[in-house]
């Protein structure tokens, strides 16, 4: 997959140079010379990127339709301009744009510029997240809130009067701090920046790169934003900065408001893309676990005896599996309907779950059905465990919601497994359960509210 | 989160001075003055990295012990030895070392190393998907498959050299590949490679570690692990290198036995990562959708509803949505039984699918009901697809597993939603929802089989 960019430049000459340029870096470039075939070309396919060389009026044009259509209000655009009027670089960043170079733009800058957007997108397409996921509590907070901005430059005063001139420009809370207390700070839990500004300058050596790669190697500071405060004349720092991961660079003459519209900006999408992590975790919770009673689901336990197994035959530890099952569970459901017969299955759920040692695991199988490994139990652990589950159901009659209470039984199988490096882990796994279900049906043939423990003839 | 280092050096000047810098540099480190102790403290807890300075015998033994329990097994562990009999390193290495550094030791360059690790390792822990996928098809593979590798060397004697070299030691597929060809050839889809080896010293100015950039900036070589081949006295390149994004280093007179040690291990890592991501994408599809008809579940529909309203206010559009009810379904579920009922569900949303447009949404909500969004659909469009969709059920009946076919017809209610930018998105979606329900109730009392269309009172 190359990347594709689409460049937007009514000067002849410079779409041609531009587009050449592309596409020897390995990029797939596609040119327009006006708003209107730019948003024609749009129309049919959408390209990683949007370079734009318009006039300004056109060029804010632009910018705001692109922005406007929700197919590409979150498309990367770098914006070249001419030195113009006071302020227009912040009217472009207002409208929407990511990044604002001025003319005459370095190849090399610019590159750099692209791959550092690339880098985002291609981890993003890449993450298998993204594609089921796309409108899962993805789309723009209509409310953004208050983000935590850490600065941290050489001398405390550059810190104070930049926090000073922001805060005129932005309400988010920014925190001044010293470069050698900067990591111990920021990485503390609660603590966690969405954007962090570094003076590149930082005394020590390599400095600010590094203490920018020290914080991304840190988990509670790896998804946040990082603007990089340079000097003059440091083009090739600044194609360095973007490779280590820097999000935007500012330089001295950067105006307050310009830098603020910036912040918020990356703050934003630092944010969505936190909310999308939530969600991802929301869902894979709901994939691993079972809706009624909140204990995993099959598919996640079974997934867990063939690790079981796995790491079983790497210790030399075995484990045990427990297959408990209600007795009679269907008159439950039609004497007293099927609400009673869920509330029972929670109940259980959580008195079993109580049974347990730290570190079992439980998941519901399907209807009345329930399954618990326990790694490192002997068969007589297993069975302690079995009859004190068994008690603890039998002991007290359930609360189900028409205000009765109904006495409820299980019956419990049990199996222990010895994990063997040489066989097929599945194998294993299948088998441990398919004699935890045959000590059940013995245990439901027998009169019920028993355990029966699996003993291999061998 | 500061990062937990365990410290195993047997001299102890070595390892308070060591703990010093470590700590300097923002780490929690842990001492410890033989394998014995090391061994008692990863009992209790797990730190994310080693650095090991034991005798060679000492060494291998605590990498060995580390990597036969579960939960040190990926443990990055590094070591640090002295100059020792050839094949040393690669013996370390075999029994499972992530990195061997030559004593005397450079701190820029084990504090990048430590860096890169942690990087990794925040990433992985920040990853939501981390913490409910253990298990779920991660394991180590009993079987690795063949790895891609591909080399790229300024000479292509060197890397014809180098891929000889390396082919007596791995099993993994090398493709030597000039340096301004390396690019397109490895984003090309099908190409991905698993490890990819570049000479640093290329023409280019950057050379080396830009070709590494620009690869990680795509998506079909993001996930690649980069093994940097690096002239001698590059000390500072070498941690540049790091947190660039390389993997791992080796220098002109690092062996082709270790390199293709090195290359396994982290080919190894790589296939279980994509292994994972793959398990999450399972998951994540899971999530989504409805396991018996393979259509989009109703939370992942309800959301969807929600960002069309959220697309809808913002680009001027609306949408139609469609609810869809299976007529006297209960009678089919009773006399033919559930498998038959499940047959009927499947196939009616098989033929459902058939009759909406490309770009339409359809859902089934539970039972027998089922909801669609039409995005930039009318009233009008969506009647004309809800009367093809009637027509397409009620044409022909259904076959069922016990070799019958049973009539069934389906009531559609529809509703049109025009996005208000000031109303709560959640509300808009709802509405939508509870107009087209009301329109299917008037659609079951008028008969069945037929569409109704909501008119608003105003």
């Amino acid at each position: 997959m190359t990347g594709r960019l689409l460049i937007v430049d009514d000067a002849p000459t410079n779409r041609i140079v531009l587009k050449a340029k592309l596409a020897a870096a390995g990029y797939d470039p596609v040119v327009a010379s006006d708003t209107a075939i730019a948003l024609g070309l749009l129309r049919t396919s959408t390209p990683d990127l949007v370079v734009i060389d318009l006039s300004a009026r056109d060029g804010l044009a632009l910018i705001g339709a692109l922005r406007a259509r929700a197919a590409t209000a979150q498309l990367p655009v770098v914006i070249m301009a001419n030195e113009g009027p006071p302020g227009l670089r912040a009217d472009y960043l207002r409208a929407g744009a990511d990044e604002v170079l001025a003319k005459p733009v370095d190849d090399q800058h610019l590159l750099a510029l692209i791959r550092s957007h690339m880098r985002h997108i291609a981890l993003a397409v890449a993450d298998p997240t993204g594609q089921y996921l796309q409108g899962l509590g993805e789309g723009p907070a209509s409310f953004q809130p208050q983000g935590q901005v850490a600065l941290i430059t050489a001398r405390p005063e550059t810190a104070l009067r930049l926090k000073r001139d922001l805060s005129a420009h932005c309400r988010d809370r920014i925190t001044a701090l010293p470069p050698d207390e900067a990591l111990a700070c920021l990485t503390r839990p609660g603590h966690a920046p969405d954007a962090v500004v570094i003076e590149v300058d930082l005394p020590e050596a390599g400095g600010g790169l590094r203490l920018m790669s020290e914080l991304q190697s840190r988990a509670t500071t790896c998804h946040a934003r990082f603007v990089l405060l340079v000097s003059a004349g440091t083009q090739v720092l600044a194609s360095m900065a973007y490779d280590l991961g820097a999000h935007a660079l500012i330089g001295p003459e950067t105006s307050a408001v310009e830098t603020a519209l910036r912040l918020s900006r990356l703050i934003g999408q630092k944010q969505a893309a936190d909310r999308r992590r939530a969600s991802v975790q929301d869902s894979l919770r709901l994939a691993a676990h079972d809706p009624l009673t909140g204990l995993y689901n099959r598919r996640y336990i079974d997934q867990q005896l063939v690790t079981a197994v796995q790491d079983g035959a790497r210790d030399g530890k075995g484990f045990a599996v427990l297959v408990v099952d209600l007795d009679r569970f269907k008159r439950v459901n039609d004497n007293w309907g099927h609400p009673a017969g869920d509330a029972v299955l929670v109940a259980v759920a959580e008195r079993m779950g109580q049974s347990l040692r730290r570190g079992d695991m439980l998941a519901r199988m399907g209807g009345e059905e329930f399954l618990a490994i326990l790694p490192g139990a002997s068969l007589a652990d297993a069975r302690a465990i079995g009859e004190r589950l068994c008690h603890s159901i039998e002991a007290l009659p359930i609360a189900v919601p028409q205000g009765h209470s109904i006495p409820v039984t299980v019956s419990v199988g049990i199996a222990a497994c010895l994990p063997c490096p040489l066989r097929a882990p599945v194998d294993q796994a299948r088998e441990v359960v398919e004699h935890a279900d045959r000590a059940l049906l013995y245990a439901k043939s027998h009169g019920r509210n028993r355990v029966t423990v699996f003993r291999s003839a061998a």
